[in-house]
């Protein structure tokens, strides 16, 4: 394993302490590395509260601040934040207008953020499950949440920042949940500091297909195709999926997964974008980066996120996290 | 090779494209793939104009946009571009009020830009080499210019911005430059799409200290060391080198090289920043990220630019451009 590191003990706090003191200005550490949260709180605001396993950064630390999270939750490397966690984070931010807790479909966060909501008061959830790579996996019932969560975030943010209530924001997120579709590809696999080796095995000429985003298996090992295959296959399983959906003004957002460098995934959105537009999509957003990664491995998603024009609004919005930051 | 790409032939060119229409709002592609410039130029502005091998990205293209780079100039992988990009972009931006380039020390690119900036008129040039590794290396005459780069042209561009002549430009340039020192270390090699091999073979339990950002030799090859140990040594280096400057307040720049994820750039960050400033440094600025990259290297640079009152300032104006941007 090769791997900046001291102690695979340490991992996460240390980057973490890092990751607080790098950006002091908008985020304070909770205590016992518990969650993120804003450094300035907005009273009345609903607070929106997310988490998951780390290994995917910047998810969800990233976007802590102004416009989209108030707080996150950190859970050891691909492991869900245990309810405490959560319970600790609403008591920092909620400034009596209620929390909304966004989770990615996975059974354990699923079930620690139950579990954290039926602890606190005036919480409501929404769960994302953008991948239409599989209908069930290793660690899901029913399908992932993977980089769309940014999306519903950063929309559901925006509308908060506006003073939207509780119900009103878990109907939105809903909505953006069900207006957005992602498939991954990997071409390497990633490696847990704990386990110090790769999660999977993957020869010299193969991708997964369809890989989620710890390294659990996809639709198919295959052979390593062109750019443009990958793009073909992936671009048609999310627009199948849309079905009649699929047309009109879009998000187009190719997230790398750690490991592959950005002139490859602006070559992918190249690709993307050809194929989405050939199909009658207009891609009038986009988004290109590595933002919900798999730790260190080699591979990209494509996330299409269907706008209107209230969604392409909140989108805009300003927004200013370590990871996201626009108009201010 | 394992890389997301239709033909090594158009890597560069696809991606690009991509690039172009991800980030039309800011930027627009010269005739031919020759340069990158800001789509909305500001008459009576200094143009700045930088460029070099492809590999690094976002740098510089990334850096095209509103209070920082006027164009760029992107050569073929890990080489220079050629003088009859910079002249064309020269007279693509060149508003009347000169030119300033801001160029890596590399031969291949420093011999281009000098018979560029003597076939135009009105271009001054600043040469960065923050690279305190070696003195001279593979590529270079003196020193490598590096990570640091990008500091330069952030606060130069903001100087430019708000009005500088020519002639404080080129000074305001040096000046950075001099206050800026990095240092790199590898734990893999990157792999050229062109050779589609690694550029140098590592050892699983080895790292090359000092690495350049083509894969260039370093100081040394080492047994891979931990976080703690490996930053110490690269703050030493960057510290002795500024010698009685390194005190006071600073912006400290750690540097994915393509293949790092965030959680360990902020683990690294966490360690330099406790190092440097047991030393003495003040931190009071900070970027953690993967901006001048060597393709798909795992790997890490430390960057420390002494700042001043004026440079801090320069720092913290608005930028917008695809890879950095705030305050608009």
């Amino acid at each position: 394993m090769k791997k900046f590191l001291n102690s695979v003990d340490t991992v996460l706090t240390e980057s973490l302490d890092g990751f607080a003191a790098a950006h002091a200005d908008i985020l304070v550490l909770g205590e016992g590395h518990k969650f993120i949260r804003r450094r300035e709180l907005k009273p009345g605001k609903v607070a929106l509260i997310s988490g998951g396993g780390s290994g995917h950064e910047p998810l969800h630390g990233g976007f802590v601040g102004h416009g989209m999270l108030d707080a996150a939750c950190p859970g050891q490397v691909f492991t869900s934040p245990t309810p405490d966690q959560m319970l600790a984070a609403v008591e920092a931010v909620d400034t009596g207008a209620g929390c909304l807790f966004i989770v990615k479909n996975y059974e354990g966060d699923v079930m620690n953020f139950d579990m954290a909501a039926e602890m606190a008061d005036g919480v409501q959830q929404v769960v994302t499950n953008d991948d239409v790579a599989v209908e069930n996996s290793s660690y899901t019932t029913g399908r992932r949440g993977v980089a769309g969560t940014l999306v519903v975030e950063k929309i559901v943010g925006a509308a908060a920042e506006n003073g939207m209530a509780l119900p009103a924001l878990k109907a939105l997120g809903e909505r953006v949940n069900a207006a957005t579709r992602s498939m991954g590809v990997a071409l390497t696999s990633c490696t847990v500091p704990a386990a110090g080796k790769p999660t999977f095995e993957i020869g010299d000429g193969e991708m997964e297909f369809g890989v989620g985003i710890h390294g659990e298996p996809g639709r198919r090992r295959d052979a390593l195709k062109s750019a443009d295959a990958i793009a073909e296959e992936v671009c048609a399983a999310i627009a199948g999926d849309l079905g009649d959906r699929a047309k009109g003004p879009a998000l187009l957002f190719v997230n790398g997964f750690g490991g592959t460098p950005s002139m490859e995934l602006y070559l992918m959105y190249n690709s993307a974008r050809r194929i989405f537009e050939r199909q009658g999509v207009t891609v009038i957003r986009s988004l290109v980066g590595s933002y919900v990664t798999s730790l260190d491995m080699a591979g990209c998603s494509i996330t299409l996120t269907m706008l209107d024009d209230g969604m392409t609004a909140l989108w805009d919005a300003p927004v200013h996290t370590a990871a996201l930051r626009w108009g201010m």
